[in-house]
């Protein structure tokens, strides 16, 4: 968020440096702008000619990526967005602060999130993205052959636009012609869903302080679950195990009151992503069953109608299912609330 | 390494600053001794009041733990040890500028590099461990009871006495009756024992370049393989997969050169490892054969002789499974050399 994080690159001619007294240490140029006057709250810290993402969400730790050069910085009505070259991995979408995307680790992130759902049900054909403009749950939706209507639903265009520029190879996504994009608030691009209209929503959101905080309350899940079909399924972007077990503790409880089906946790790892892991919840509307730990599609024999797209580098049906066995501490406090 | 990498902390009272031309950065103080005259030849910076971890192992990239207090800092004869109270993550160990526990994660490394082989065999009786020298993995082997004999041989003395002083928990697998300390080289140590002396091999060495470069080495896989008996076990530190693959494929060869019964390849989450993975090489000799995949004993129910350690945070039988399903990228490149 623009109040909780400072990034600075001191590659930029002008170099200011504050002490933040209360933490001790220094903040260099604070390139992006921050909301008005307000002084963030948080701890701010950057190597100079390094990007480091430093948040009140994760306390204490940074994780820093040297470089290149910046490509773009921007306000849009709703974040700061930013994308750099690094030296090692790539391009690297940054929104508020907060990494999005690098091109050498986002595959495992979009596979995931789009194929533990879809490989989960039997020929998904209606599906709806919330969030994700850079286009890679689209990309990955897309190798699906039986899918027909790809809606996706993302609040900052500026996302978008910038993803079609700086990250093709991602937003190839767009380029498939079932994908319908419309630029809007998903909550309320929901609430105007008739009933039972999609096999599978994937909500590919930030975190939740800001744009995204309504993704992660009871009337969004309740939302969802009137626009699944009897048995559809979600998958929705759950934070990490080691860092946010109070958060994953509340979306469970709230899915298992909003969701009649089955309710499920799955983690994978992204190295750029805070602590290393990011979750996903899982869940089903009351209907046919769904075991989402033993997939139904095997997607990794099926990416024929996808050259433009290259094969699959992160999924496969055994990572599906092994990406539902939690940590014995993970495990105690999630099987509590979900049952 | 001493060479390669400089850590720094700036709340010590003299400051001194340098400018790495080649990068673009500011290094603050090196508090920590560099062999002799050479100068460091990578990167090296620090956000000042914390630890960054910034290695040649992994370019262009750096985690960084807030530091509260440095509570000692030395030099052994074979690396720098320093140990810090750090903010959010317990004390921390750091050996050569990297990171080998922090209080908050040490359960999810220690737990699995030990009971992914000593779960996959039945009753194992003599057990060595390689390096540990923090005592973690003794702590663990001394969850099974069918143990009788554990043997550890530890380089470095300077890692187990800062161990006792500053991680009594961890340190806590000294206390174990069953346990004999020997200071010195694992590989000497290995190239003395008799042939066929353990039913498991835990190798729980740094990253191979300095005082464990050996230990990732076709002579000390040999070595292992003779001092194992008939289906014995060996697991050892294999790096990370997002890393160090061409690393892990030269690792797995060598293995499958030596080892005639199974090599196999698993992988967990560690957030303070670079890339927030540890992999792991799991192999048995020719004997009865061991299937790693599918563990025999299942200690999540069977550590009631352990009140003194707690119970097990990470490990339990379906995550010992599941740690042997690969992301398709490291799959296809594993698989190739195992066969």
């Amino acid at each position: 968020m623009a109040e909780e994080n400072v990034v600075g690159f001191t590659d930029l001619p002008v170099r200011k440096k504050r002490e933040e007294e209360e933490n001790g240490i220094y903040a260099s140029t604070v390139s992006i702008e921050t909301d008005g006057n307000k002084e963030p709250d948080c701890i701010s810290a950057v190597i100079p000619g390094w990007f480091s993402e430093i948040s009140s969400m994760w306390p204490g730790e940074a994780h820093s990526l040297k470089v290149e050069k910046i490509l773009f910085q921007g306000k849009s009505d709703y974040q700061n967005v930013l994308v750099f070259q690094s030296s090692t991995y790539g391009k690297v979408l940054v929104l508020d602060g907060v990494i999005q995307l690098t091109e050498r680790d986002e595959c495992a992130y979009q596979e995931m999130i789009t194929h533990l759902p879809l490989c989960s049900i039997p020929k998904p054909k209606k599906v709806l993205v919330i969030g994700g403009g850079d286009g890679g749950v689209l990309r990955e939706v897309s190798r699906h052959s039986s899918v027909e209507q790809i809606d996706i639903c993302e609040i900052d265009k500026m996302v978008v636009d910038v993803s079609k520029q700086f990250f093709p190879d991602v937003a190839v996504g767009y380029e498939d012609p079932r994908v319908t994009l419309h630029i809007g608030d998903g909550v309320a691009f929901l609430k105007a869903v008739p009933e039972g209209t999609y096999d599978a929503v994937i909500v590919d959101s930030s975190d939740p302080i800001g744009p995204a905080q309504e993704l992660f309350e009871k009337p969004f899940f309740a939302s969802v679950a009137k626009a699944l079909r009897p048995g559809g399924v979600v998958c929705t972007q759950a934070e990490s195990i080691w860092l946010h077990m109070d958060i994953i503790e509340d979306i469970v409880a709230n899915c298992r009151l909003i969701f009649k089906g089955s309710v499920n946790y799955a983690w994978t790892t992204v190295p750029t992503y805070p602590s290393g892991v990011i979750g996903f919840m899982l869940c089903s509307t009351k209907g046919p069953p769904v075991d989402f730990k033993h997939p139904l599609n095997s997607i990794d024999l099926n990416d024929s109608c996808n050259k433009s797209k290259g094969p699959l580098k992160f999924y496969n049906s055994e990572i599906h299912t092994a990406a539902f066995c939690l940590p014995s501490f993970a495990k105690k406090v999630i099987d509590s609330k979900a049952k």
